[in-house]
């Protein structure tokens, strides 16, 4: 039977600034990407919100980012593979101990942002996130865009990988995202949203922006939490996924 | 044959900041209290500290503080102790990631400054730390204040301690430092200070700055790198504890 | 006739972070205090806010705070005076550009969180902030409590200054806040936090909470935007004040 | 007479974090560009740095950079122009409170690191820092690499520009500063160094790396105070340009 994953990125508050709608979304996912303190999130936030996926029985996985609060992990910026390692080893060793310490496992890795961006284009970056994975926890597996490089060079250093679409957002012809600076970059009706994302899970088929179909890998779905919109959107998925069969089980599961 | 650690606050350079002068003082002691981002260090001073202290068969300690850079986390600032738990929690497993990927242990931690000063004396934030050190590596060992309720309320969960002197500060009759505000904290004349830390270690006792003589313990010396007059200061410490039968060994070693 | 001065917190967004409720509040006050990026608020905040507050003819005043974003500047650091002076100069500084480039004049300064407490209770920091806006700027308005240290050094500077009531807070005898940590420092009862600001501003008395009545200044009063609970209550305070003839007006108005 | 500036950068430490030498090279130059607290310098290190300056009788002018203080402004960062002009308008206000409260006048900007060299190739980002500085006063000199965008731009503005060129730093054909990742992108050898800017400030010339002579203007030259041999290298700097009869004076003097 086909099986997908849903994840969210969660844990993105700070301080007193609150974001997201962790409570509400979490029953309706299976994967939660939790912040590490770089672009959002702090020790406290880290600590509730891997509680909340623990009682919710929701796989977690750390979300590490560029050190960049205010542009909150989406602006480039232009680190040495290097560091990058190491701020990714920082992040991932983090949260692990708040999973240590509540005796949950920290099941999959997936970059933030502008790095998860730069990651999925730019394969000495690639290597330097795969490697931090690899080296902090050999059975992490590292979530990134479907057929990016941060998926090749993953395979490569021999880690578990699972493969992410967007069911909102449109495709390039060479499998990167429609960037938002272009129009159509977002679909807007829902009914043409889910249909994609049935056809991506169940077909391994997107049609790109330029109209050709290309294939696609389909392990996990990236949805959001925020607005009722959203959460909406979130429960059509999960319906229309049930219709045509597809279980919806956390990475791995 | 009586023994003792001598402890060193290293990786505490940050960015395109140089501070302190790790390379030379590494050889002359056996603990090194390793910065974790928060008050001084960065993830690229960790990775580079964990390898050096490695190489150099220096025990390997978690140095956590309070998030100030600017004020090198020397400023006590009004935290609670779940929060201080948390922080804690999040610095020591941050240092862990790189301790583990070079296969060294976490041998101890040993909180910086403020922190250290202020888990001296409250009774909630020494628990609080305490806690977070037993929670995340019930075999790590804690540094604190010796005498102080740091050290108490580790020994109350269990925890292995060592309590450290200061070889050149003087002591208030309860056993705290006397602050750094007050005339005659700082012992100027080298051979007063070293006289003071040998019998410290041999007698366990010191004279208070008030003129009594009070019990202390011994476990671990903390000593300074910066300049040349601190290093030559740390290498008659060595001598002079050698010509008295006194072994220099890492804590718990 | 009676006049009075409402202000209010405003511009403590940060970065992708939104806080309070700025566009709603802000035509039923006549002083903003805007956040200058150390405590919260960011630059792309502060140009925004004071074109908020111009448009709105709302008087504009620097809010500056302790450089802790995670605690929203609440946290009480342990600061010396002479980093406080230079901390609030270079934050009313930074602020005072953007009203200059829109052509509106900083009418105030009023200290936010723990910076206020302290310096309400601590004459050298209430010294400290009182000199750095007479530095800046002599004809700047310093807000502070009522009958506070702080007001009496801004004085002794020969400030222009503002004292401050808050509707919903109570008294202690000593005419200082009921700390937030003790039971009944909040007046839950909207009636009776109404008839304490008329009375406050109409008598110059409030009921302290050991139950004797103090004298008390009430130059301005301050409201929060948060929640529609928050926004009921201020136009209440509006129309009760209106009632019994107060002129609701801005600072030095 | 010919004259030329020399400026450098001055004010980067950051709370206990000691860099440069300040005192040393103040004496050698005529203008210092002062960190503003976003990638180095601190209130304290401001508010100290504009005093020596004032006493030297060196000119004072901002040095706005990027929010990065552990990449030390040096790394790209992907901020849209309207976020640069906020960002610049910010760090030019805070150190002019300094100035301000000092009685010395804020005489020229010159961007720090990234910042600058973004600014020197891109029109948006230049237009942005030309407008914040021209916003907060029109009568700054704006500083840029000599024949850059940056200039351009300030001109077209109506600023006042000074063009600034490298003593140690080989050109491209087109102007620019050959990358520092690049093979040759400094001269070592100090009589060619000396060569050099001694040519470009009396012959407006300067031999590309390419072999070519191109045209480049010569109203300050950038030099550095860290360690022994950059003093001395000023020094012979500043003999030779009076062997060939230039006055060093500040820009606009």
């Amino acid at each position: 039977m086909t099986k997908v994953d849903l994840n969210c990125d969660l844990g993105e508050s700070f301080g007193n600034y609150k974001i997201g709608n962790d409570d509400a979304i979490i029953p309706l996912i299976t994967s939660a990407n939790i912040a590490c303190g770089f672009h959002a999130g702090d020790e406290n936030v880290m600590a509730q919100t891997v509680k909340l996926a623990k009682e919710n029985g929701v796989a977690i996985g750390a979300h590490p980012g560029f050190n960049d609060l205010q542009g909150f992990g989406r602006r480039n910026l232009d680190m040495s593979p290097h560091e990058i390692y190491n701020m990714v080893v920082y992040q991932i060793g983090a949260l692990k101990a708040f999973c240590d310490i509540q005796n949950v496992k920290m099941n999959h890795v997936k970059p933030h942002g502008a790095l998860y961006q730069m990651g999925a284009r730019d394969p000495k970056i690639a290597q330097a996130i795969a490697q931090a994975v690899k080296d902090v926890d050999s059975k992490i597996v590292l979530v990134g865009l479907s057929h990016s490089i941060l998926i090749d060079e993953a395979k490569k250093l021999g880690l578990k990988t699972a493969s992410e679409v967007f069911a909102d957002r449109r495709y390039e012809k060479d499998g990167q995202l429609v960037s938002r600076k272009k129009e159509g970059a977002v679909i807007e009706d829902t009914d043409e949203a889910i249909a994609q994302v049935v056809r991506m899970v169940t077909e391994n088929k997107v049609t790109a922006i330029s109209g050709e179909d290309i294939d696609i890998s389909a392990d996990t779905i990236c949805v959001h939490g925020d607005g009722a919109h959203a959460l909406e959107f979130v429960k059509q998925i999960r319906k229309r996924l049930s219709e045509v069969n597809v279980d919806i089980v956390k990475i791995g599961g």
